[in-house]
């Protein structure tokens, strides 16, 4: 098992990457091509080895702002679109990425392509529910979309949770402004009839205050909206715990155990690790931009299972399930 | 000044309702016609009395999941629509409901219809901000919008902050998923234009992290993400304060003061009084369905002040200005 790393990409590479990578290798069974600026990745190991880290030197990085199509374009030797040859020739067995997520989905569409019948790949994050792990998708990967993408997210999703997740025939809901049917716009009033006519484990709608209690294990909306929630719950559930801790401050004292810390990470579905880009040919996960050296340890093994479990061809096998390709 | 509340509107209805009219009756200068089933409404009232109360008595009520149009249509002496009844012919100055929002708001179009050069009313919620009061719109209104509704719902709710909420030239974001212009699906793609080549007092893009961080007064949106983010934000908020309390009784031990309680309140937008309808001829605020007596309370003072500043005024000659209608 060989996964490609991109050693330039996230807020803090390439050192929190490079030691999250380091991590990995130690604790898991599997190679890693540490894939950037050489110079810049040793400096960062400081001498620390492991037998299964390799670099593969590159001269370009793509920056956070950068567009995705015209970055993919234009630097042909940026670290994320060399991590995807490497995938592509089949050097790596699946790429992980901390760096703009635009231009890693762009990579990954220009470089494997979609998988047969795939209308648009798509994000799926996992968030800290009340009753154990959630799966939003899409999280930002297609902004506009139809009622078959959305139904093909679904699909996909569930396809991913078992095989990966350990979840079995999870829930999905649709996400909408009201729980009745009918209800929303245009597109998740189509995509309810699409769902609601499939043989899927349909829970139906759900609204925003249910993201996170447990009604269901899969959230089903479009890019737009999925990235505004995940992004929302980030400020919301900063500014809660700096005001909690403040207001608290004045009744009692909590020792100083560095709860609030724990807590706040607890929240933070960027620890999560990664979001699996799910509907291209090839394995490939995406980190949060502030990744932690925990969170790239934590994709890596996420890349590690999904090869391992076969789950691009458990997609493809529900994916023609269900839409009868 | 004469308001007119639908007694029936609201989960707790008519008991919190008729509580909340009474006590602002008591504190604010202003009468109060409960509309409603008259028995009901006695038998909250239990002898208390307030010289400015009246009770409109009316035989139907709306159901929080009933069709908004069919109700309006088929329940002709429903509460909402009886209120809406007064305020047409001038035996009210405004109209307050706790009850089905989409049939208060399909009550308000139409009874008085929408305002001159208005193509959508919206919904304008108030969210507790980092640095003070935030207004989302749309709230939950609209569900399909166009460029051009998302602008007027910006230019609508500036002259309402500057009217209502003594905020002065508040700034205006447009709810995206990164601050770049370019971002986002083809709707705020396109309100950005028209707000980035309008004189409105715009910042530009936010994203979902900064919806409460201070950096804009206003975020606009379309009434679907709107709506979801609130609910979220009522989820989300129910779900961190519980896990936190859980998670600091292992700790040290909070006194009872009903610290969380409290705290919980002071996160929740129901506790705000409620949300104009901006952009029909007249004046209604909608309530959220579980509102305490007291956000009744605060709904009848919001709506005292939207009729004594003038507010709708102001919004068609800020409507004018910026459209040049």
């Amino acid at each position: 098992m060989i996964i490609a790393v991109d050693a330039m990409g996230g807020d803090n590479a390439p050192e929190v990457v490079v030691h999250g990578a380091l991590q990995a290798c130690e604790e898991f069974n599997c190679n890693i091509i540490l894939v950037g600026d050489s110079t810049a990745i040793s400096s960062c190991l400081k001498g620390d080895d492991c037998k299964g880290l390799n670099v593969h030197h590159c001269t370009e990085c793509v920056g956070m702002d950068e567009s995705p199509i015209k970055a993919f374009k234009s630097k042909k030797d940026s670290s994320i679109r060399v991590a995807f040859d490497l995938l592509k020739t089949g050097k790596a067995d699946a790429v992980v990425s901390a760096g703009n997520s635009g231009a890693t989905m762009a990579a990954g569409m220009f470089s494997v392509g979609k998988m047969e019948g795939v209308e648009r790949p798509a994000l799926a994050c996992i968030l800290p529910g009340e009753k154990g792990d959630v799966i939003i998708i899409d999280a930002g990967g297609n902004m506009d979309c139809r009622p078959v993408h959305l139904y093909q997210f679904g699909i996909m999703a569930e396809a991913y949770a078992e095989s990966c997740l350990e979840m079995s025939d999870p829930n999905i809901g649709l996400l909408n402004i009201g729980e009745e049917p009918g209800k929303g716009n245009d597109l998740v009033k189509s995509a309810y009839e699409l769902f609601d006519n499939s043989s899927l484990n349909f829970y139906g709608n759900i609204e925003g205050r249910d993201i996170l209690s447990g009604k269901v294990r899969i959230v089903v909306c479009d890019g737009f909206t999925g990235n505004v929630v995940l992004k929302f719950s980030e400020g919301l559930a900063e500014s809660i715990v700096a005001r909690l801790k403040k207001g608290l401050g004045d009744i009692t004292n909590i020792p100083e155990t560095g709860f609030f810390e724990k807590f706040k990470d607890s929240l933070d579905y960027a620890q999560y690790g990664g979001a699996p880009v799910l509907g291209i040919n090839g394995v490939c996960i995406v980190c949060h931009g502030h990744s932690s050296s925990k969170a790239i340890k934590n994709a890596i093994k996420m890349a590690c299972c999904y090869v391992e479990n076969n789950t691009g061809e458990k997609l493809l096998k529900s994916l023609r399930n269900y839409t009868h390709m």
